[in-house]
């Protein structure tokens, strides 16, 4: 099935407590279709700049189903730049700068050729261009979008009319409570579905992930792993493997609780694949046999 | 199987952000007690002190495989007694006093016929005292202990001494980083079995928790839920219910990888009804197949 992903495609600059990577392909966009390229074609739409090279290019051509004929080149433009630090407890970082470049300008077109997209993934950007985004798309079957705490904040009212146009949304626990004003998860996810969309995905980073469904709730553990070189991009890439694998099943209703669930653990493997280096690095060599074997590894892993 | 406790009885005063409770009954070795007497009976020895009331007693009397035949009481000393307060975000809690009493007294002495217990939990006291309780027992064929950040800190060569001597450590993640200087749950679990235990459990509180054992690694959320009075008690509960499991599986190894995970996921479960009332209200009128209900629920909810 036709997956597509609208996001930002960023140019990198990365210290953790072991190393650096200076100037390395990042950004949403690119974790979620490098991830989900692995289940089912994915189509992108985002724009770069002039300084985006083709070393930065070639590291698609890692990932052949990814179409990439939504890219638009800007030559008179600068790609987005982000540069982080990562403290000694991973799970904290301090952002270095924030050039935000294209972001500026007009948001990307979706060619014609995307109208048919069935599956949608809507990465965080401000939700009044994601609802824009949403109406090139009439054929979707599956709307997904994330969001982040500064649209929380700015496009509240924004957000929340997005909310009735989407059937999942994923955002991180802090995400959550500034939406909702809970605490609680279970109820903060709750409270998402009171806005409209079907399932909220709320993601704790190493602690997991919580799904609230219409039908039911659900908890994932993240992968267990001790192979953590750079944390960038698990979230997006768990976004990824979640919307490859939603997009790649036959299930009567991919929406189910169950198949959002199996879902859910797919993108937990993937994620745990994207942290063992820096930006794409493992991704780019990974195979889809090594994913079904941590995928079998992980379901031991989190039996009860 | 003869499950024994040694640990705190305590009285507690609890603020959360919704309500407060004045001088209940609390402490490790309660909740653990509790928490296990729903799959088998439990001895436990503790000291209390003069004010522990009937009131307090006829807690236990709802839990009756709970022998209290190695209560120590001391009508001249004070019992153990802690105040709480949880802030908005309950994972956090500051302590409002802790009052040592029969606790800064020689410990109890576990009566002559509790030497045939074969499943032993060392709740949390100085790791000198625990392995000091150890030989109590010599007919054990599990021990496992608990631990805290202050003997971490003031008895690390004892504590290490008492990890020769158990099968299983349980923690939480914080205190797992200290005493390994790890940050990572699964590296800090190895370096825990390198010092002795054949296993570790590294809880995360309202995250769940992680499994090293010699034949693999495990996570577990927690139950997911949105009824969260007081969170006192959840790790001791939890504790128990998988000790008490553990005790009454017909396993041919009880300590196997398989084994310890079903057990985590009971534990999970109890604690789940613990943090639904302050002290041990809503354990008073449990039933075994609340339990079980609420088991099958779970494994529907983390299934992948």
């Amino acid at each position: 099935m036709s997956l597509i992903v609208t996001g930002t495609i960023g140019i990198d600059t990365i210290h953790t407590p072991t190393g650096s990577a200076e100037s390395v392909l990042g950004g949403s966009c690119t974790y979620f279709a490098a991830a989900a390229s692995f289940f089912t074609p994915v189509r992108i739409v985002a724009a770069v700049g002039g300084d985006f090279t083709t070393e930065h290019e070639k590291v698609f051509a890692a990932f052949p189903t990814v179409c990439c004929q939504g890219l638009d080149r800007r030559p008179q433009s600068k790609t987005f730049a982000w540069g982080g630090r990562y403290l000694d407890d991973m799970n904290q970082r301090e952002t270095l700068y924030t050039h935000l470049g294209v972001l500026e300008e007009a948001p990307p077109i979706p060619p014609e050729v995307y109208r048919d997209s069935r599956f949608v993934f809507l990465a965080n950007t401000h939700p009044g261009v994601q609802r824009g985004l949403l109406e090139h798309f009439p054929a979707r079957t599956l709307a997904v979008a994330d969001t982040m705490n500064l649209w929380i904040d700015i496009a509240s009212d924004e957000l929340k009319a997005l909310l009735t146009s989407v059937d999942g949304l994923v955002l991180n626990d802090e995400e959550a409570r500034m939406l909702t004003g809970s605490r609680n998860n279970i109820d903060a996810g709750r409270r998402i579905l009171d806005m409209g969309p079907r399932f909220a995905i709320i993601k704790k980073g190493e602690h997991g992930s919580i799904l609230v469904h219409r039908d039911g709730v659900a908890a994932i553990p993240a992968y267990p792993t001790d192979v953590v070189i750079d944390p960038t991009g698990a979230g997006d890439s768990f976004a990824g493997g979640l919307m490859g694998r939603l997009a790649s099943t036959t299930a009567a209703d991919p929406l189910s609780l169950e198949e959002i669930q199996k879902a859910m653990a797919v993108g937990s493997v993937v994620a745990s694949f994207t942290i063992e280096s820096f930006s794409l690095e493992r991704l780019t060599t990974l195979q889809r046999a090594e994913i079904d074997g941590r995928a079998q590894e992980f379901a031991r892993m989190v039996r009860v």
